[in-house]
């Protein structure tokens, strides 16, 4: 697909990334060996209060896991960011909480830990950014499914080596991504280690 | 079961209510025609930004219904509310959002209506709370099915007339709760008619 390259940045693993994109931009996210989960949040950038919300996506489209073709809507019901590309396995995940610090020290982790929900806030702090609460996140690259008897799995990452995902701002937003930080658990595959992704910005009507 | 009644009110139909419930106390939810859906949130007293997460109660349980049993945590991943009797068809989504005036206008209603998400709203500031968001909801008395494609199915509520639910507070919580005002979908029955739900207030250590 055509696009114009506006810039290229390092998302290092375990870190968080705010980016302003202005309507029509586009991230693309690539995965360079498909085990990274990515925590995604969008806020509307006049409004923070707008935000991507997994709850109002789930009944918008009745659905709980997440394609290219589904409407990713704001809390207003109005879409803030939409999958141009796809080139993973699918099905992101809308039901699990971003990790915090809550679950590090459940799984027994002493002292401080990365997780994606401070990589959030920390982000949008870096930008002079703030929220007073944490949404639930979508969660790129990560699988989960639910079983006929309603008990959710945690699969195995099953995304291919530099599979990327594109994210298009549908007005000015704040998009903010976190390379997971979880090494205990196999949420990021087996080998339990969180690992740099890719990021290029993509000009305005690339994706039109 | 033995307890002591504290109280006894009347949650109207389409309106919500928010409830101080001091650590141990509980609150018996009863759905005399048993179709109301009955959107929940919990508030910790002393900071209201701990709350009742749905998407920390699915990742700490490893579900996406509710039955009797499973953990209500907070944020903080700690057990904020009980259920401590349950009459129902139980089964209580965590899945779809709270209404509120976004979905209405979809729906094709003109001018202002009635939402849960907007009576949680109300609710707190009739106490002198307030928080500048809306928190996922536990739908109680809701049955949303997820099926095997990972598509989501809204149910015709399955509870009995007199059903009833009751819940206790961990430790000092701020309840809210909205008897759902939704008139176009079925949620609340084929006949579309938001009901009255009854309240009683249980002493702390009823159900300890």
């Amino acid at each position: 697909m055509e696009f114009d390259r506006e810039g290229e940045l390092v998302l290092p693993a375990a870190r968080g990334k705010a980016l302003r994109l202005k309507a029509g931009s586009a991230v693309r996210i690539t995965n360079p060996f498909g085990t990274q989960a990515i925590d995604t949040w969008a806020f509307a950038a006049d409004d923070m209060s707008e935000y991507l919300s997994m709850e109002n996506v789930r009944s918008f489209n009745s659905v709980v896991c997440i394609d290219q073709g589904v409407a990713l809507v704001s809390t207003e019901r109005r879409p803030i960011i939409t999958i141009v590309e796809d080139t993973s396995a699918g099905r992101h995940d809308t039901l699990l909480c971003a990790c915090n610090p809550a679950i590090y020290r459940e799984l027994g982790v002493k002292g401080f830990h990365r997780s994606c929900s401070g990589n959030m806030h920390e982000a949008l702090t870096e930008i002079g950014r703030d929220i007073p609460f944490t949404p639930a996140a979508l969660n790129l690259f990560m699988s989960v499914r639910v079983e006929p008897d309603q008990t959710l799995t945690r699969l195995l990452p099953a995304s291919k080596p530099g599979s990327y995902v594109t994210l298009r701002a549908e007005f000015d937003v704040i998009l903010v991504l976190s390379s997971c930080p979880q090494d205990v658990t196999t949420i990021n595959g087996p080998d339990r280690t969180p690992r740099d992704c890719m990021l290029e910005i993509l000009a305005p009507g690339a994706f039109a």
